[in-house]
């Protein structure tokens, strides 16, 4: 691969900053060392957040593709920096749920932490402006957010992902209770797993005493929210056999 | 069949009782003079409502019976009186969307009236604690409210039901914008559609004029209710053949 060189600002989330690259297949991700709530209404700075959620997220897109579930992710570059595949974004936030935690608790009346058997999947469609509404696969195919196949290899790949995430998580003495993916497709219209995975965009608690190990932490003012994710990539580094720095 | 009569309360809904009789598999179903919106939280007395509902509902559910689509109803026996299979309803409103309009069309910010293809099949939890939330398939599933069997055939017939109750009101000059049903299950396991069909549950437009023909016109303060349907129940009654009154 051509030395990779950093182009125009694409677009700032809520914790990453997407840069244009002089490839046209591949976008420069920076990952800040900011966290927000509330839908973006609360924003703070938090050191080291971005390398933190750079590593663990780059280390589980790896071990997702070891293990058969390819996705956006080309490399890790620097403490802060990642390159991935370009690819079109579907309008969806994807949501698995192997316990009820957060808006599914709230809504449903349910106890915390109940067992939802098969688990629960979830689509938002992704606008501000209306505040990122629950959507279902009928009202996707009405708005012509995504095509029924489509949607259906969403789902699969989904539902693969939350398989190989919970074993990981398991092994780390960690209960994945939720988390969010987005997908994408490709320029021949495969549907890719891409956005992040990590503490921000998972739901992870303790097995053994229940502990937020994840943005819980600061959306709920639980404590200093830095070494919380460094516990996490620290068990995370250890289960994959990696280093918990940069390689290179 | 032996003549019914009337036994216990067993519910009193917005609009109607339903009164147990002298056969365990029959309910008496009387229709009420009152309107509510806002979930209950208005309510109003509304002279004739209750029977214009009654007579208009009694012949959707004879022109349903009679185009394949079996349902709970078994013969009006009053003005405000008709009798009905007993079935244990499933906690789900089934909402059938052939054209935005209401919580969708402010949910997804789409102009009123947009045409919706393929229909919009949309469930909500019967719940007032919970103020009946959308619901997704996944998660009628993990919370055990029907399986997937049920859920599919629910959905089946909920398109069915809307196809056929658009060519009705297609002949009315009116469209079927939207509607809401209930299904239950008889002792047997088979799905069968249940509750009612009226201007309370469907939104109806006149073709030419795009007038609500409705409950709407309540819920916005448009008028009078009564002459609405009235004149709903004149239109079905000359498409279907029928008189307006009770024939006993």
């Amino acid at each position: 691969m051509n030395v990779i060189e950093k182009g125009e600002l694409c677009y700032t989330g809520k914790a990453k900053a997407m840069y244009a690259t002089n490839d046209p297949d591949v976008l420069w991700v920076e990952y800040l060392d900011q966290a927000t709530a509330l839908n973006g209404k609360r924003k703070v700075a938090i050191a080291q957040k971005g390398l933190l959620n750079n590593r663990i997220s780059s280390l589980l897109f790896q071990d997702l593709a070891a293990h058969g579930i390819p996705n956006h992710f080309i490399s890790q570059t620097s403490d802060y920096v990642q390159l991935v595949r370009r690819v079109t974004m579907l309008p969806l936030e994807v949501v698995v749920r192997n316990a009820a935690s957060g808006s599914f608790e709230r809504k449903f009346g349910v106890a915390h932490l109940t067992r939802l058997t098969p688990p629960v999947l979830e689509f938002f469609y992704k606008s501000d402006q209306l505040d990122d509404p629950a959507i279902n696969d009928s009202q996707i195919h009405a708005l012509k957010l995504a095509s029924p196949a489509t949607l259906a290899e969403v789902r699969r790949q989904a539902l693969q992902v939350n398989h190989r995430l919970s074993e990981i998580f398991a092994a780390m003495g960690i209960q994945l209770v939720d988390f969010k993916v987005e997908f994408g497709l490709t320029a021949t219209g495969t549907v890719l797993l891409a956005d992040e995975i990590s503490p921000d965009s998972c739901r992870l608690v303790d097995q053994a005493t229940h502990r937020s190990l994840d943005k819980d932490v600061f959306r709920q003012d639980l404590g200093e929210l830095t070494p919380v994710y460094q516990e996490v990539l620290t068990r995370l580094a250890t289960v994959e056999g990696s280093s918990t720095h940069v390689s290179g």
